[in-house]
């Protein structure tokens, strides 16, 4: 076996490559999986894998990187809320122009907040919201024994009592748009809606509008459309902070992805099961 | 007894005042003290009290507002650490322009940061970044059994591996001066310097030019001078963050202050020790 990290030029011929690990956060990482044709595992670096649904051949394992974003993505989220909450982007304002301007803000402290996509990531930055001393709930696609975790049809209920909310659902026919002009409706003047799942899991149109009165506030690392283009109003719609898709990528990633990837070529060479299989060949 | 809240005219004579809560974060909270000739307790809504020191008689009792400031300090100091490792102002900045630039940042997961002035302020940041996968050491003035807190006098061989300081300390001649430029010299490159304590702790022309040549970054939300004054080039020396000493007074703040004078209040009427008492009378 022959591992090749980029370092280095690769294989003269791709069609021997048999495990390939997509690039993380290049803009053409998915690029040769055409050329592939003798792969037997791709390996994504992302937790969501909407993006290589089309592009793999039929007996292929698919393998995510469900996990190794955890703590980053729940640390942006976390940063966003509080920044947010804090107004940071008042005081750079501020800052940019020496003005020392007092004012006081809203604390995350004693705030309500809905998790909406309770899983991995989720359960790390509820970690964190209930060390901030916020009050959490989870939401989940169908509520868990126990009642730690409702299920998205008691949303409607959850979202007039909100302070915040976070959107951290993969995409998929059942998401998309899941919060939607008469669900932002529900939530209470001076909600805050942050995303770091995927764009279109919240309705663009919507947010937008809601925005711009300024009746409720977003937090939104990833939007629809992606990237966001120049010119576009929701850059400069009232109490809305963007950043560009960054959540996920954060130093602590690259040590943690490296190691993972590490121990998937061991396994696949030793022929233990691999973690994180979403597809099997075939499938 | 009466009680005077602030919302209809006081009393006519000043002097019949007994108890008397300093309000927070007026410019002239202090100003009717010299007037207040039977004042036996004086009520502060801060932490600190070095601002009161010279201007009591010697016959009060005077208390501070330790404790209800934990949260909001202490989540006001993690603000600075999030919007400082994940570049919150720059994705503020790039908002502002319309620019979707993509780039990766610094993690507060995996870091070690420096508790110093660890009280029950360092306690409630201490939870928080425990939660955000930060490591923690903490410092006191001086080392307590156990060894799960060192001494000031530790400090100097702690320094070379922090990622990130935070100062939480009052204003003292021990304090004063305490972040100076040896012990400043003594961080790594990059590391951030955050100060939610006392202007003065931290050294402020070693801070400027250790943040002037890029070497260090810092957050700041106390100065010296405070206010920072228009045209000071702390403003705009690169990677620093300053907010305008708004840790202590978020939302979740009010609420907590208003119960606790009620009951400090409470306590003088019917004669019940008082709690947070800094100073004695005749001290």
């Amino acid at each position: 076996m022959e591992v090749f990290t980029g370092d280095a030029p690769g294989p003269d011929d791709l069609g021997d490559v048999a495990f390939f690990t997509v690039p993380y956060d290049r803009p053409f990482g998915t690029e040769p999986i055409p050329r592939l044709t003798g792969v037997r595992v791709v390996q994504a670096l992302t937790a969501g894998y909407d993006h290589l649904a089309g592009l793999l051949p039929g007996d292929v394992t698919l393998c995510t990187a469900r996990g190794l974003h955890d703590g980053s993505t729940a640390e942006h989220a976390l940063a966003l809320i509080l920044a947010a909450q804090r107004e940071l982007p008042r005081w750079t304002r501020a800052q940019d122009e020496g003005r020392w301007e007092h004012t006081h803000t809203r604390s995350l402290a004693d705030s309500r907040v809905l998790i909406v996509g309770y899983g991995s990531i989720g359960a790390a930055l509820d970690a964190r919201l209930r060390a901030c001393e916020a009050a959490t709930v989870r939401v989940a696609r169908r509520p868990r024994p126990g009642g730690q975790v409702l299920g998205v049809a008691d949303l409607d209920g959850l979202l007039p009592s909100a302070d915040i909310v976070v959107l951290i659902t993969p995409l998929s026919i059942e998401t998309r748009g899941l919060l939607d002009a008469r669900r932002l409706a529900l939530l209470p003047d001076g909600a805050l809606v942050v995303n770091v799942g995927r764009g279109p899991v919240l309705d663009a149109d919507a947010i937008l509008a809601e925005t711009m009165s300024g009746r409720l506030r977003a937090a939104l690392d990833v939007t629809d459309p992606e990237p966001l283009p120049p010119g576009h109003p929701l850059w400069h719609s009232p109490g809305v902070i963007i950043t560009p898709h960054v959540a996920g990528g954060a130093a602590a990633f690259y040590p943690r992805a490296e190691d993972f990837i590490a121990a998937q070529v061991r396994r696949f060479a030793t022929g233990e099961p691999l973690r994180n299989v979403v597809r099997e060949p075939g499938n």
